[in-house]
C-alpha cells in the first residue's frame, strides 16, 4: 500500500511534514471517478498560503497545503478519457467542474459545482471546498479531462520544470492582474508589490508588450529582482511620494494602468512605512493611474480578517477614495485568476523561450523536508520563490 | 444687439433665471473660432445639478447652470466646416476637443484639452472648466464640428423632441452604466435608483434585452414610473432586505449585473431609512451581484463633499467591503459617461421607435421662468423628468 | 424491451419513418457513461437536413436525420452527476465534449474530441461524426452534463416548448450571425434570406436593439412573415436592385451589417432570378454594408457540393469579389454558431417574454409520422418552421 | 519665395524627381486652416507605391507619391492649436478629418470627409482623394491636431529615426494585420509575405508575444532578413506544400493565426512558383489556419485591376475557397490600417525599445535624387526597405 507525505499547517507560525494518507478518487463521500492521482514533480509555496500560517485565517489545524501543482499521471479514474498514465501536467489552482455556468462562461475561478460555501474552489485552502493540498508527494485532482493542462515533450519540458511549475498559480495571476488593467504594446504600467505574484505580473507585462514597467515595493532584495529583468523600480520607503518616483521615470506622475499585487495586508508607504493600512495600496492605485486607466487587483481582500486591526476590516471593509476613482473614470478588476483561460497561451511561450519566469521570479528548489523552512524564509521577505521537489526529479 | 436669459445657481437651495450676455464664440481669452451658437430648443435640469444646487459643492453664485442641451446652430465660427445654419443638434454634456488621446480613443468624458485643472469638462458645472451653463436661450458650443450630433429631417424630428433631449445625458449615461455592467440580451440586472438616471438605465437594459430589470428605490411614485414601462421593482423601504426582495421576484438572491444610479448622496436601507449612508448602495451592489458578474457605477461619486457626514466622506474616502466584491470577483466601472460613444445609435433607436425614453422618465416640458420650480419639485423626489423650452417651441 | 422510430433519409427527395434501433450509451464501440437518454419532446426540421434531402451531399442511405432535439432525461450513464431523470433539456446541435482546447474557449462547434475526420460534429448529419438523429421517439446525447441545459420550471416551461425548441439550433445561429456582424443597439441591418434562420436572425437583430431589421427573400409568403414582427423587407425579384430598395427604406444605400442566412444555394436576384449563383449573396452583402462594417456568415458553405453548376463550386470555390470587402474595410465571420455560447442567455429572454421566436418563425407542430410531408412542404418554401412533437406532447 | 521637388509617377516603370510647387493650406479650393507645412524629414517607399509604378492602376501621370510621411512643422493654419512649430511628428498614411462618424470609431482609413469618390483617403495615391504625396522636401497635412502624432524628444527621437519613420504606414498596418488575425501571447502565427508589410507583422507578432512567428516567401535573402530577427521560416519555391513546411517547424500543419501580407498580386507556389494567382495566399490561409482561427489581411485587394489575367480579376473577383474557411469557423478581417489607432503605443514601444523595427525590415536611408533608383530596386525584391532623406537630416 502507497504512502504519502504533506505539509499541514499546525498552528499560527508553525507548518510541518507529516505522513498524510494516499490520495483516494473522492472527497469524503463524494466519488471522484472524473479525477486522477498525480505524482507529485513539484509544487510552490504561495503568498496566500502565508495568509493562513500567519494565522490571518480560519484555518483548522492539520489543513494539508499546496494549491500549485505540477505532476504525473499515476492513475486514473473510469470516467477520464482523455489523460493518460504517464502524461506530464500542469493543474490549475482553481478546481472547476467544467460543467457549470460559470465554467463554460471561462470563469473557472468561480465553479458552482466544487464547494458548498460559495462559488470557486482551491486544494489546501481554507473555506475552498475541503480539496486536499498538494505540497505532498501524491495528490488527486478532480475532472481531470477538464482541469489538466497536457504538458507535450515531457523529456524536453522536465527541462523547463522550473518555469512550467509556474503555470499552476503566479504566472496567470499576474498574467490576468495585467490583461484585466488592460495592459498591451507600449503601455507604461505600475505593479505593486514585487513578491512572486508583482514579479510575474512585471514579467507578464513585458511579455504583452509593454514599454515600461515600474515596480514598486520595500524591500531592496525584491526590487533589485525586478531590475534584473528590466523592470523600473520604487523604493516605497524613501520619502518621495510614488507619483513623484514615478514621474522621475517617466516624465509625468502617472501611468497607464496599475496592477494590485499586495492586497489586504498591505503596510503604509514613506513615514507610515510598516504600520498596516490594507487600502493603502488600493488608494494610490487610483492617485497614480491616469485618467481612464485600468487597475487589475489580483491581491487578495478577504471578506474575513481575524487579524485586521478595525471591526471594518475584520469583515473585508476599507476605506477607499472610490471619489477619487470615479472622477478618473478608473475601471476595477478583482478576483481570483481563471487560470485555465491562459495556462496554455503561457506554456507556449514559456516553450518557445518568449518568457523566463523562473528567472524573472527567482526559483529555488527545495526538498520536502525542506518545505517549512521555505515556509520561514519567504515570511521574513526573501527575494524568491520556493518550488518544493518532493521525490528529486528536478535537478 | 441679441440679449439672453438663464438660469443662475445663487447659494444653496435658490437658483434664479438672470439676464446673462448673449454667447461669444470664446472662452474668456481662449477663441473658439470652432464653436457655434445654438438657440437652445430644449435644456433639461440633471439631478447632478441638484448636487450644486444643495450647497453639496463649492460651485460658486452666479454659475449659470445647464448640461442637458439641444438647439438649433444659428452662428457658427469661421473653423466650423461639417455644420450648418439652421441645424438641429444633440450636444453631449461632455466638452471634447477631438484632438488629444483621450477623443482620439473615444474617451471624451475626460479631454485633456476643456478643463485646466483636470481632464473632462462640462458647461455650466463647478469645477468642469468654466464653460457657460445652457438652461438659458442661447448657449456657445465649442469644437461643434466634433461634438455636435445632427439630427436629421428637422420637422420630424421636432415630433420626438422629448425624447432626443435625453440624448445629451440621462440616456447615454444611463446606457453607459448597464453596457459596463455588462447588460446584454437575456440578463438579469438590479438598477439603483428610480430618478431619472436610474430609469433611464432601466429603459436601455430593456433596449439591450435584458430579461428582467428590477429597480430599487425609496419613491413610491418613482417605483410606480418604474413598473410603468415594465420593470420589476423593489421598495427599500420594506423591512424585506433587498437580496429577499430580489429572491421573491427572479427565484435566487441575486442578478447578473448592477448598475449603480445613485451616487455619494445614498441614504440607507430598512431601519437605517433616511440617514445618508455614501457606500449604501455600492456595498448592496456587492451583495445582490452573482459572482463573476458586473457593477456599472454611473452614479456620481466626489472628491470632495462639504456636506459629508464625516471626514473620510469629505475627501471622498467610503467604507467599502471590498473584500466581498473580490471574492466574488466582480468588476467594476467609473466615470462620466462619453456621450459620444453612444449618442448615434441611441438616436436611432429613437427615431425608429425602439425606444420610448421620454415616457420611461416622465418628461414634463416646463418654460425658463418655471426653472426654479422644476428645480424645488425634482428636489422633493417628483417622478418626473423636466425639459425646459426656453423658446415655447415644444408642442 | 423498448422500440424507437425515427426519420431515414433513403434518397435524394425521399426520406421515411423507419423502427430504429432503441438508443445506447455508446457510439459504436466508444462507450458514454456520460451520455444520458432522452425522450424527445420536439425535433424541429432544419434548413440544413433539405441539403441532405436535396441530394446536395453525400449522406449514405439510412442515415437518421434531426439535429434540432428538445428531451426529458429518462436514463442516465454512471459518470452523469448534475442532470436529473425528469430534466427537460435543450439540446444544442453541436456536439462537444467539454474538454478540449476549442470546448474550453467556448468555441463547441468545433470539438476535437467528436469527430474523427475533423473538428466539429452534430446529430444525423453527413460526415458530422456518425452520431444518431434526434428526428425520433429517443436519443442519445454524449457528454450530457456539458452539453445539456436545463430548462427551469418543467410546467411552466411546456407552456413556450413552441420557443424553447429553437433554441437547440436556429434560434441561436440567427442570433450569432447577427453578434458577428456587429448588431447592437440603434443598428440597421440587412439580413439575407427569410427562411427560418433568416426570420430568427431578424427577431435576433430586434432583440438586440437594432433600429432597422431589413429581410430580403424571393418567396412573399416569407417576406410577410418577417414583415409580421416589425420587419422591413426587400422582394428581390423586383427589377429594383437591393441597393435601392435598402435607399428607399432607409434614405441610404447601404447598412451597417449584413448577415447571410442563405449559403452555397443561394439563386439570383433581379433577371437572374431563381439561377443558382452561389456566392451572389456574399457579393451583394459587400455592396450594400457600408464601410468599416461587418459580414456574418451563418449561412453554410461547404467544401464539397456534388450537385454545383462548376468544377470550382464542386469544391466550394466561389467567385467572390474580395477587393470591394477589401476596400469598404469589412469583416466577415463564418461557421457553425458554438450553441452553447448563447443558449442559456436566449432561454431567459423567452423565458422572460423579450423574444417571440415561435411566432416570427411561424412553427408548426407536426407528427412523427407526418415527417416526410414536413420536409416536403418546407422544400417548396412554405414560410413555417417545422416542430415533430413524437409523443403528442405539445399543445 | 520657397521651392519644393517630389517625386512624380511618369508611366509604368518610371519615376523622377521634379520641381512642384511648395504646398498651399488648401485642396483645390477646400481651404486647409486645419493643415500645418511639414519640412519632411524621412518618406518612406512603399509596397503599395508599387502597384502605381507598375501600371496596375489607373494613376495618372505627374502624381506625385508618397503616403509614409514623417517631418518637423513649419508653418500652421489659423485652426491648428495643439501643434506648434518645431514639432517633430508623424503623419498616418491615411489622411481623416476628425469630426465625420467613423473618425469618432477610430476608423480614420474611411474617413467620410476627405475623399469625394469613397470613405478613406491617402496622400499621393490613386483614387484617394487628391492630395499631394509626400516624398518630397515639403508637404501639407491637413486636420493636422487629429493626424499628427508628436514625437516627444525631438534630439533624442532623431537617434531612432530610422524606426519612428516606419509608424506613418507599415509598422502599423503590420501590427493591425497581427491584431485583427487574433495574435496574442503564446500564439502560432503564419505570416505570408516577407516584404517590408510582412516583416513588420512579424516583428509586431513578436512584440504581442507570440510563441512561433512563422514568415513565408519566395525570396531567400526576404526569408533571412525575417530569420535575422527570430522568425521561423517556409521557403514557398520548394516542393513540400505550406502546410508540410509548417508541421515541420511545429508539429503539426496548422496556426493558429495567419496573416496575408501580400495581396492580389500573389503568385503561385511550388510549381506554379511565379505565375501570378490572385487568391492563392487567402486560399492558403484557410488551409493552414486552425480551425476558429483568424485571417488578418491587410495585403491589398482592388475593386479595379487592369493589368489582371481574367475578367473576374480585372473587377477584383477571385476564385475563394470560402467552403473551407466556413468549415473551420474562421474570421477575416480586411481594410486599410487605421494608422492612428496603434501610432501611439507603437511610438512608446519604439522609444523605449521594445522593438527593434527599421532592423527587422531592413532600413536603407536614401536621398531624394536616389528615390527612382529605390524603387528600382526594391521591384526587384531587395529585402529593404527604402527611406528617403529629402534634406540630409538622417545620419
Amino acid at each position: 500500500m502507497s504512502t504519502n507525505r504533506g505539509i499541514a499547517y499546525i498552528k499560527p507560525g508553525v507548518v510541518e511534514v507529516q505522513d498524510i494518507g494516499y490520495p483516494k478518487l473522492a472527497l469524503g463521500d463524494r466519488k471522484c471517478n472524473h479525477g486522477v492521482i498525480l505524482k507529485v514533480v513539484s509544487t510552490n509555496i504561495c503568498g496566500s498560503d502565508q495568509h493562513m500560517v500567519r494565522g490571518r485565517t480560519t484555518a483548522p489545524e492539520g489543513l494539508i497545503l499546496g494549491h500549485e501543482i505540477t505532476g504525473i499521471v499515476i492513475e486514473k479514474g473510469s470516467d477520464v478519457e482523455f489523460m493518460n498514465i504517464g502524461d506530464l501536467v500542469s493543474v490549475p489552482f482553481n478546481i472547476a467542474c467544467g460543467r457549470c455556468r460559470n465554467c463554460k462562461e471561462q470563469q473557472t475561478g468561480i465553479c458552482e459545482n466544487v464547494n458548498e460555501a460559495r462559488p470557486g474552489a482551491a486544494y489546501g485552502y481554507v473555506d475552498m471546498g475541503g480539496w486536499i493540498g498538494g505540497q505532498s508527494e501524491y495528490v488527486m485532482v478532480p475532472y481531470a479531462d477538464f482541469n489538466l493542462l497536457k504538458i507535450p515533450n515531457k523529456d524536453q519540458a522536465m527541462e523547463k520544470i522550473r518555469d512550467l511549475t509556474l503555470l499552476s498559480d503566479i504566472l496567470p495571476t499576474g498574467y490576468h492582474g495585467a490583461v484585466t488593467a488592460g495592459v498591451k504594446p507600449g503601455a507604461i504600467v505600475y505593479v505593486a508589490g514585487a513578491g512572486p505574484v508583482g514579479l510575474a505580473c512585471a514579467a507578464s507585462c513585458h511579455l504583452l508588450g509593454a514599454a515600461v514597467v515600474i515596480v514598486g515595493d520595500m524591500i531592496p532584495e525584491r526590487l533589485a529582482q525586478a531590475r534584473s529583468f528590466g523592470c523600473e523600480t520604487v523604493d516605497l520607503r524613501k520619502d518621495a511620494t510614488l507619483a513623484e518616483q514615478i514621474e522621475e521615470i517617466v516624465g509625468v506622475p502617472e501611468v497607464d494602468c496599475t496592477v494590485d499585487c499586495v492586497g489586504f495586508e498591505a503596510r503604509g508607504h514613506g513615514a507610515s512605512a510598516g504600520v498596516e493600512q490594507p487600502a493603502t495600496v488600493l488608494n494610490a492605485a487610483m492617485e497614480v493611474t491616469r485618467a481612464g486607466g485600468g487597475i487589475g487587483i489580483p491581491g487578495l481582500y478577504v471578506t474575513g480578517d481575524p487579524g485586521a486591526k478595525t471591526e471594518a476590516a475584520k469583515i473585508g471593509n476599507l476605506s477607499i477614495r472610490i471619489g477619487l476613482g470615479w472622477a478618473k473614470s478608473h475601471h476595477f478588476h478583482t478576483g481570483q485568476c481563471p487560470v485555465m483561460h491562459y495556462n496554455r497561451n503561457l506554456m507556449q511561450a514559456i516553450l518557445h523561450n518568449k518568457i523566463k519566469i523562473a528567472d524573472a521570479v527567482n526559483v529555488q528548489v527545495i526538498s520536502l523536508d525542506d518545505g517549512p523552512k521555505g515556509y520561514a524564509d519567504f515570511d521574513k521577505g526573501a527575494a524568491k520563490k520556493f518550488v518544493i521537489d518532493p521525490h528529486g526529479m528536478i535537478h
